[in-house]
């Protein structure tokens, strides 16, 4: 991964270029928030012609590492104004590193609306029309796009809502079996995506001749290890058999799951939704349906499902506990079949179901639709991709639903809708969301891993605990690996140094990298400062400090002046 | 105005206190200024219970001044997101300085919608249940509270939009006659008393004790010198034919009248808008039509108008050059009875008319409705009286139209639409809008004065004369006199050092008043800072400085970096 392939949109000009010695240095969301503040003006219109849409491969992108396929798309984001970075999984960006490709670059915007496909193989790339894709829903591009590009490609696309710029457009990504649609959700990207007029990016590794690793010895090694330790990890087979929905009756228990627009933290119908019934009606229902699926090459952990409807026929792949939580509790929908169906309009119509699902919850709470009301969520989806004028409002982003609804109770923080942890009893996710350069983003620094350790209903060490998890974040999608692989990391932080060391001949210590978290994590905040982005806006709604949570009655209470002083606390060394 | 009136919405406490020293230093704009860094937490949500709407008197309101009896509305804005300060006319302001409250101070919100009327008498203040006024037209509303409360009360109100929360939502008030509706337009303070659940506040003066002024010789000699000084100004009579409307053909010659969604700077069409045409058509229509009507009481100039169409029947008092250019040319639209039609329905609903003709234009760019389309526009008006989805997102404003509906091209500023001169050939309005506290404003520092005198169509010079403007905007604001009697302090500065004198037993040198300007902007700057409205943000829309404006094929190009250092620049000492 030596090199960099810059796209500029409305000239058509495409380069190679070889990775500048500071380009080399980071991998994922670092490089991207390197390349953001070198390269692009903070206060540019993010769907304008300044903006960059950047896919980035991690530091063990081409390697076999488990999970390491993982790539970060990022930008600076319609939603938050500051520089965002949505990392997933599926197979495209192992490809591009393959490739050799660091970072996918594309600058600037066409003179007229396009719908172009951006083709990157390992002798070419180009821009080539495909104006049969316009308006095309996500399905059915990735469809056309196997038919036209072959099977063996990595795809990314966005559907409807990016082609709109709309600030809830997420931009998809598949498995290899193509099975699955994954998603870079959050923060609009598939907006700046649509406004430069590529409608998908195909990445075709065939004939690709990947780096070698420094030490291909010492790197075997290291991945052993890792693999051995989530071998033995009892928390590896939980999320094989039920995967993120195994958080649903945990965070039901914590009073923490986001219930009818966030008004109550349990939902009484949470059985129905919860990891255990949809693992069960998979098994139950046979036919389509299948558990323990991966989602990146070389996972071990296989957490992924596809969940089918009770003649057996698929419903969406993969549902996943955000989904259930966003689509389901927190618009009073116990029906999980339905919330599956939401599910799937959201992904066909290419929008963030963090962002869309409260969104309609704050338009269940205006009164556009009862709570529970399934059909008429259905219905709001598919308004979204009709491009209605409620569509459009609602694939706009909830800040913009509460406002132009006129509901003041509006779960967002820096222009980002809140992710199915509420802060006033997971106390340590409400500085997360507050203080990440991300805005409200569960993956930026997730406290719900700490609560054994620390009492999440307390305001107590949570601006400390909440620093160390923000660090954890940034590297774990610098490395372009899975949250789910960090506990190999936790128990022996040293490894992630190994990693690093035999990929790239370097000779960092664990502090070294953890240094580089916090610099990734500095660079963030200081494009967004040049952005605009202030840190006075650091905190919760204003609803979470003022209305009590039920079932254990919290508010917010972590000090506002305390949260702004996130970035003067001292980082333990050489903990991860 | 030695009182302070609090009314907290929540409990129903109505107090009525003394000021304190502070609070009788500052007057309107700058009294609010002061008001809201003392008592509002700059981060809260503008639409929640912890912003604050204040009407506050300007410095000589309970003076025989000419013009002083205008008023300043304001509070946190929903748009920008910083203090807002919006300046009206009508009678209701002067009434309140007569009964000696220099500031109303409304706080916190309902526990569930209301509306309200809030009485301000000479003996006692009441809140008083109006459910016969919910959701009525400002028209209609005034005419409730004049058979309600009599005709010799002053009244503001907000209409339908303001109720629903809507950030282009103003605030109504009328002259002494109740012909003419008056706006406090700017910045959405009218979705502020939406949620506040006051639908009106009425004013009566009757039996008001007004303080005297410390000197009312030096006073009265002092306005006498002032009224002579306007009406030897060859302007007055000019403004008193024609109004604003008149600046249309100047703005239009310069280039810079906003034309199909600030696409050009000429207007084909712009004599049937012009002001010499709606003069024309006054005097020849005859019937309620009548020009040179005056908005505020002691006021020589009367600028304002009643607009009848043919058969002599009223469309709208006063029909001024904001509505015409934003409504008019900027809409395409070149019929003037059409225009005055939806500045109508714009003053019924209760929307700012620059945000919403702004938001129409976008609208028209999207495709909604073509250019031109004056049947199309009235009907997007009436949506947002309605509340139907495209009316609610055209009511919050020309951002989030812009967003909703996928425009680049979007004449905004910090949240607020620009009024209708175009900085790119008026550059020195440009560093205004960019750099001024209250977002895009012409009243916060209009260069076009300058235009004369300093080269408008160059960046050079620009960032000094808008500081200069921009005080000059704030201790008008502050004094709270009519922006048109400018020209005898522009002559004579130690006028208003002798105005204040007089009436208050200071001893201010012009200088000394001229500090306090600049305090104004300092305390709204800094209550900006901690809101998080960053000074990274002061600039233009991007297509302004990339999209040369016919005919002069101006861009703007006031560098970024000398905007942000405006207030490092020395304030020339002594002149106005």
């Amino acid at each position: 991964m030596r090199n960099m392939v810059r796209v500029n949109i409305r000239t058509g000009e495409i380069r190679t270029t070889p990775c500048s010695e500071d380009e080399l240095r980071w991998g994922g969301r670092s490089l991207i928030a390197h390349l953001m503040l070198q390269e692009v003006r903070p206060t540019c219109d993010a769907l304008g012609r300044e903006n960059t849409l950047i896919v980035a491969a991690g530091w063990l992108g081409d390697t076999a590492v488990t999970t390491a396929g993982r790539c970060s798309i990022g930008g600076k984001s319609p939603l938050t104004g500051g520089v965002k970075e949505a990392n997933v999984g599926g197979v495209a960006g192992s490809k591009m590193a393959r490739l050799g490709v660091r970072a996918l670059i594309l600058e600037d915007a066409p003179e007229k609306p396009e719908s172009r496909v951006l083709w990157i193989g390992a002798d070419k790339c180009e821009l080539l029309a495909a104006p049969e894709l316009r308006m095309a829903e996500v399905g059915r591009t990735f469809q056309i796009l196997r038919e036209r590009f072959g099977e063996q490609a990595g795809f990314f696309c966005i559907g409807p809502a990016g082609e709109m710029g709309l600030g809830g457009a997420a931009i998809a990504t598949t498995d290899q079996t193509g099975v699955q649609a994954r998603f870079a959700a959050r923060g609009g990207l598939g907006a700046v995506l649509g406004v430069k007029g590529i409608k998908a990016i195909v990445i075709d590794d065939t004939g690709a001749t990947p780096d070698r690793a420094h030490d291909p010895t010492a790197l075997g090694a290291a991945n052993k290890e890792l693999w051995q330790m989530l071998r033995d990890d009892p928390k590896t087979q939980n999320r094989h058999d039920y995967g993120t929905p195994a958080v649903l009756s945990i965070c039901d228990t914590l009073g923490i799951l986001p219930t009818r627009n966030f008004q109550t933290g349990h939902f009484e119908e949470f059985e129905a939704i919860s990891g255990e019934r949809v693992a069960e009606l998979i098994l139950a229902r046979g036919g389509e349906g299948e558990r323990g699926l991966p989602c990146v090459r070389g996972c071990l952990i296989q957490c992924s499902n596809n969940f089918a409807d009770p003649a057996g026929k698929t419903l969406v792949a993969s549902l996943q506990y955000e989904n259930l939580g966003l689509l389901g509790s927190n618009c009073g929908i116990g029906e999980v079949d339905e919330v599956a169906r939401i599910n799937h309009l959201c992904n066909q119509v290419g929008v963030d179901t963090i962002e869309t699902g409260a969104a309609i919850g704050v338009a269940m709470e205006a009164g556009v639709i009862p709570f529970g009301d399934a059909a008429g969520a259905k219905d709001l989806v598919r308004q979204i991709g009709q491009g209605t004028p409620l569509g459009r409002v609602l694939g706009s982003g909830v800040v913009i639903t509460g406002k132009v609804l006129g509901v003041r109770r509006v779960p967002a923080i820096k222009g980002q809708a809140i992710p199915a942890y509420d802060p006033r009893s997971l106390k340590g996710i409400g500085v997360t969301y507050a203080t990440s350069p991300m805005g409200a983003d569960h993956t930026a620094g997730n406290a719900l891993e700490m609560a054994k350790v620390l009492d999440q209903k307390k305001p107590d060490g949570q601006v400390a605990a909440s620093l160390r998890l923000q660090v954890r974040g940034a590297l774990l999608d610098s490395l372009g690996v899975c949250l789910f692989i960090r506990p190999a990391f936790v128990k022996n932080p040293d490894l992630m140094a190994r990693l690093l060391n035999a990929r790239y001949g370097w000779s960092l210590t664990f502090t070294d990298v953890q240094r580089m978290g916090l610099k990734c994590l500095e660079m963030e905040r200081e494009f967004n400062r040049l952005a605009g982005v202030s840190d006075e806006l650091c905190d919760v709604p204003e609803f979470m400090r003022t209305e009590p949570l039920a079932p254990f009655n919290t508010v917010f209470d972590v000090p506002r002046e305390e949260m702004k002083r996130i970035w003067d606390v001292k980082l333990p060394e050489g903990v991860f």
